[in-house]
């Protein structure tokens, strides 16, 4: 007999990656949101939304994970109902890929609870669909990296097309999330509409560097690559304390730090796993001192396997 | 007793691979062009040109070979002098790295006479400094592949930054050279001073996925990759046939194609010796046929070892 309540967790994930704007992104291991689906008689999708946090919204309409739940359910068309409770447990706008954990959470739970009647790689276009509700556009290197895990490329957004980067995972990823907000729509504004050609060659020549050290899973390679000319000095502005934070990751050992997605949150890498500690304790006491922010820390390496159900039962 | 003879050999290379321009290159087997340097009892360079090939300067003032060699003997001041015989076997203005070729081979047979003061990583910056001379400003996509082998991305000019790529090397390069000739400075006023954020960012999108791809081995990831939304539109117009070329070698069975270097030379991504000869078979003719034109087909995987010493005696 099939199962009737699966429960699936999805993890965070570091977008706009150094230099990789839209484009590169890799999952991490926490945090991350769960999402529970459960059988139920009546027809359609009912919603409840479980933990405290800012902003997030508790109607089906509204919801993300509740929207892109439906367009699946409306795809599959199952002969039975669905129940759908998201367990939020990251804040919203904090950079860390939390509407898109939200919504791949979800879809997994609700394409197992259905019988996995679609693979993990065709639920993409469903997680995209809600990035395009929450930000007015669509950007998969969230989605992508949370669904698929490990690290991406995407080269296309017409027709989608995300490559997995073959990375050696030995590199020690550090983020830092301080207790602020900002709307992922406000920082998209700052990006500028035109850019120097010169400035677009060092960003490609960042980008392809970056990607050589993932694939070499070389710390050095990939930290030295996490330089970016074109966004990060105009979003660094809405981040209190960013530079400090910065520099007390560089003198705390880290190769590079960056913005992680559009902030607040950032990120820095490491060589080792007592590096990493250093490292965010640095950053952490940094977003303290500089800016009197309190801030969660998180390291892994990178998520290798994405999306996963939890528990059927 | 230490050589009085040193015969060296530098391949030619693909740069600006693809959406990659000024930062990805690759080298290849061949065409390549040989240097011979030997001790001689005057002080300083003496030089001579052997081969017959299109405007290369053939004397110690002007040519690019001699030119490097001679700031190479400024740096070590050997207590003998050197003559050095440039055997010129690729045309210049071909988009194959002529250029960077012929200092290359020079520098290595130099180096290597003199008793290799320098490891090879250390010549980089003399061979940058022809390309400087030669185009008004320096370029290594050329010569750190012809030197170095393999593939790389140079991810800053200021200061130098070299990253080879770790490639898994199971790509056929097919390299077709039409008997004309595209002065890179011509070609590179074409390049845009502006870009739109969308192209860059799609550039820097395919330039992750190149490199991604260049890891992985896959000729279909490198191929897809292989598109230039910013350099390759402008500066087609240059060579007479290239949409036909183009499409003869997708027809063929080509995953990607683009211009190598500046042009003229053109290069296809093939998945097996028998579809890279087919390709190269098939763009050859398309040359002929769209332009009238006359053209050369080298085949081969990515050269590891890049530049090399051929004899000593």
């Amino acid at each position: 007999m099939s199962s009737r309540t699966i429960k699936a967790y999805a993890p965070a994930s570091i977008s706009n990656l150094g230099p990789g704007f839209d484009v590169l992104g890799l999952a991490i291991e926490k945090p991350g949101d769960v999402a529970i689906a459960t059988r139920q008689k009546e027809a359609g999708l009912t919603f409840k939304l479980r933990g405290t946090v800012n902003n997030v919204p508790d109607n089906a309409q509204d919801n993300v994970a509740a929207y892109v739940s439906s367009l699946l359910i409306e795809e599959v068309k199952p002969l039975f109902g669905i129940r759908l409770t998201l367990d939020k447990r990251m804040p919203i706008g904090s950079g860390l890929g939390s509407s898109a954990a939200s919504s791949v959470a979800a879809l997994v739970a609700v394409n197992a609870l259905l019988g996995s009647p679609l693979r993990k790689e065709e639920l993409l276009p469903f997680a995209l669909e809600g990035e395009k509700k929450i930000a007015g556009s669509g950007h998969a290197d969230n989605v992508a990296p949370s669904l698929l895990g490990g690290a991406v490329v995407v080269r296309s957004y017409d027709p989608l097309d995300v490559v997995k980067i073959p990375i050696r995972n030995a590199i020690y990823w550090v983020v830092v999330h301080p207790h602020l907000v900002i709307p992922t729509a406000e920082a998209r504004k700052l990006v500028p509409q035109t850019v120097p050609i010169s400035s677009a060659i060092r960003q490609w020549g960042n980008v392809g560097g970056l990607v050589a050290g993932l694939a070499a899973g070389s710390a050095a390679m990939v930290g030295k690559c996490v330089e970016d000319v074109i966004v990060e000095p105009v979003r660094a502005t809405l981040i209190p304390g960013f530079y400090e934070v910065k520099r007390a990751a560089l003198d705390a050992g880290a190769t590079g730090c960056s913005i992680s997605g559009s902030g607040p949150a950032m990120f820095a890498v490491a060589k080792s796993p007592s590096s990493a500690r250093a490292i965010g304790a640095a950053m952490k006491a940094a977003f303290q001192r500089a800016a009197g922010i309190s801030s969660d820390v998180y390291i892994s390496r990178v998520n290798m396997k994405g999306a996963k159900v939890l528990k059927e039962q």
